[in-house]
């Protein structure tokens, strides 16, 4: 193992999260609040990551293990180092680097009891961790692990843009910058539609921050409720639906194929999931909750489309909906958004290619010699390609339900342990009951807050980047 | 299709049917009770019998197809014919077939209210239908579907006994016949047990009946908790144990090596899991129910050896226990026993398999190039089989989500839909709230009852050989 240019690569994220930090700094003078949690954390983070990356070298070899140490440490030491505001805001060590965890990871999941008690600046930088989180997220999946060869990565391999010359860099570099481009321009474009429809500057930016990065927090207690604004909604279930889907995807419609959109088999089920949910909860809520059909479907499609791509907002009290109504939102929670977005869950590809897979081997039954292999956009869809989809499944299910039965065990409710354990793992937010959309993550004992933001942190790197790490295998050379 | 063979074979099915139910009709007259019941059950059933199968011819190609639909058609059939003497009971004729798939399938779930209140011979036609069923699913998954060539089958092909010539009919005839043995030989075993403990003759026989198919049901209201009794809770659990491992492992050990046990993978993995959803198990009531170590320990191996091997006894009413215990409950309910046993669920090994397959794919993940089978028993698993384990299990969990979907919009809460899927659909029995152990499933809404009819009788034939009848494929020619 090359420690060397792990920490020389840290130390260079950690200044980079340095400078970004003056931004909430520059946002505090505006405000007048007090500039201290973020001059600190200023000094604090570029000190330390000027000393790594002037200390060690980057020089040497990368290969597969230095890529995932970076990828799992990396998020990690800017979760903990984007901690250091909260924590001179008076929050606690371990509600802090829970709030920062959150945010990086964009789960959107809150500890903060009475939300507009903190400045200003603070809940800017809340916002801001996510959209950051948000964008690292894509270039992690789209641009840096497909070139480190992660197995089942290559399926979006193929569809991710930028140039293919042979050296690592410059296509990292190449991929990354188209990305960021699509990325910032569709976050302009929300930000001016919020605008125009009555937001403030300050409500327009936090807001597409977290819709962006599919992430759900709100400077506001009620959050998205609180405006109460159909207009406001719909421009944000729109963002939320693009956000939810494959930003290489955007940028081939963007740049190379308008009809790229109804040329891929991910979009088109993300989009029919979406369509069917929404369907059922309005029928539910319309005869279960009483409401009219145009009530029930304004909640409807905004719940659903939330919840789908793990943004975690709320424009209604999901919680105390009926129970058929909370099913459909606990299952569109395990499917998630499309591969390549900002959303978390299972996402929709993996579990389209296993329903290809399940109607291959009924095909199979009645056919044993039959070869038929399972095609997904047209091409054969390698085995260690579901390979990888099928042991993804299979860890993400057993952390769910080991963190389950642990919350359990320190005596939270069943629903409660099974909802904050996905919401976590899926990087979704909010759960029911004790963690549902109007209350929050705070009561949740100690120890049981460690462990949501150990699910936080694997769920969000996919499970195998922090995985592996854990294995012996990992640490022999 | 060859529907003729299809015709003739449910004719002799139901012939023999037809006899067996002679058995209760003696029970009848030993207890004097109305005779009706199952004399007219005879008549009917071996009438239509006979005809069947004199009318129709057995000639011609038996091929998968057929095979498919006769053991799916064969089970249906003879839930609905086994039902005619509850209703002659006057039991209205959903809540018969209901009880009656339930016995079949070796589900154990009830709709009787007040179960003293039925004749002592309806009540040992009821524990019969288990047995019976028990021995079925041994024969179809041991000694018929193998030999039909099905996916995923051949893994227990190369475990299961018997003589190994090309033709079909000994084949399958010589499997059953040593099967048929050790399951007669190891009830007698736990019937003379029984009858030690102090139990009477029919108690003894009925719940021999029902521990060896692992069926759950009792001729008595509280069930195993009636008897409050630790030496027949501890007779009980050891069979629960051995009905829940594979009968053609028992075989061996009685016949072949004695070390057959310690050699199966499947066989450790189980008792693995039992061990440690006991201890957890333990812990969790010592703390949350403040209960002794030593009760605490006596109800927790019961309870988690009964859910584990899907018999659905209980020695306590689990459903008041704490939401912790309750958790350790519901996640050995989607294991299930092992496969080649009575019992349901997903099965051990494609558990085992499964975890084997994500160990894979971490290892592999560090060493792209590296070629490593997933092994069991010493050989690798031929990916078709992998196959096989996540189509089953993905249809498996979508048949689970959508059932619970719709008992939640049928107005059942979020417990009660999701257990009662479950425990119908692992053919377990009993769930939680409204269908807990003391509780009985006639508050399901009439077409609530159906789906659940359905759930035991796809999830009992393991999905497959139900599913692959609905395909369109199927009725082609
Ligand atoms: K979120
Ligand atoms: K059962």
């Amino acid at each position: 193992m090359n420690y060397a240019v792990i920490y020389n690569v840290l130390g260079e994220l950690l200044t980079f999260l340095a400078l970004l930090m003056l931004i909430p700094l520059f946002v505090a003078f505006y405000y007048g609040d007090s500039p201290v949690p973020f001059a600190a954390a200023v000094v604090i983070t570029g000190t330390l990551g000027l000393v790594l990356s002037r200390k060690y070298s980057a020089q040497g070899e990368w290969k597969i293990k230095e890529g995932f140490a970076i990828v799992a440490l990396g998020w990690l030491s800017v979760a903990v180092f984007g901690s250091i505001p909260y924590v001179l805001d008076g929050i606690s060590p371990v509600n802090a680097l829970f709030e920062s965890m959150s945010g990086f990871t964009t789960t959107g999941a809150t500890i903060m009891q009475d939300i507009e008690s903190h400045s200003r600046s603070i809940l800017f930088w809340r916002c801001m961790t996510q959209w950051l989180g948000g964008m690292g997220i894509i270039m992690i999946f789209i641009a840096i692990l497909p070139k480190l060869g992660v197995a089942g990565r290559q399926l979006f391999r193929a569809e991710a843009p930028g140039p293919t010359e042979d050296k690592l860099k410059p296509r990292i570099r190449g991929t990354a910058r188209i990305l960021w481009t699509v990325y910032v321009f569709i976050s302009v474009v929300q930000a001016v539609a919020l605008r125009l429809a009555g937001m403030s500057y300050y409500d327009a930016i936090t807001h597409t921050f977290t819709t962006m990065s599919t992430g759900g927090f709100s400077p506001y207690g009620p959050g998205i409720a609180g405006f109460n604004d159909p207009l406001i909604e719909g421009i944000i279930v729109v963002f939320m639906f693009i956000a939810g889907a494959n930003f290489a995807l955007h940028y081939r419609v963007l740049y190379v194929d308008r009809n790229s959109f109804i040329k891929d088999e991910e979009f088109k089920f993300y989009t029919v999931i979406i369509l069917l949910a929404t369907l059922v909860l309005t029928f539910s809520l319309w005869k279960d909750m009483g409401q009219t059909v145009e009530t029930a479907f304004r909640y409807a499609v905004f719940q659903v489309v939330s919840i789908t791509t793990t943004t975690g907002y709320a424009s209604a009290d999901f919680d105390i909906w009926s129970d058929s109504a909370r099913i459909v939102l606990l299952a569109v929670m395990f499917i998630g958004g499309s591969a390549g977005s900002t959303a978390g869950g299972v996402k929709a590809v993996r579990i389209l290619l296993l329903l290809k897979y399940g109607k291959n081997v009924l095909f199979k039954a009645l056919h044993p010699k039959a070869i038929k292999p399972v095609k997904y956009n047209s091409k054969a869809v390698p085995e260690e390609i579901m390979q990888s989809i099928v042991s993804f499944v299979v860890i993400y299910m057993m952390i769910f339900a080991i963190s389950t039965g642990i919350l359990a065990l320190m005596g939270m409710d069943l629903i409660s342990s099974i909802t904050a354990s996905i919401a976590t793992l899926g990087n979704i937010g909010p759960g029911f009951n004790a963690v549902g959309p109007m209350a929050n993550f705070d009561v949740v004992p100690f120890l049981g807050k460690l462990l949501l933001i150990a699910n936080m942190w694997i769920g969000r790197l996919e499970v195998f980047t922090v995985i592996v790490m854990l294995t012996p295998e990992f640490w022999k050379d």
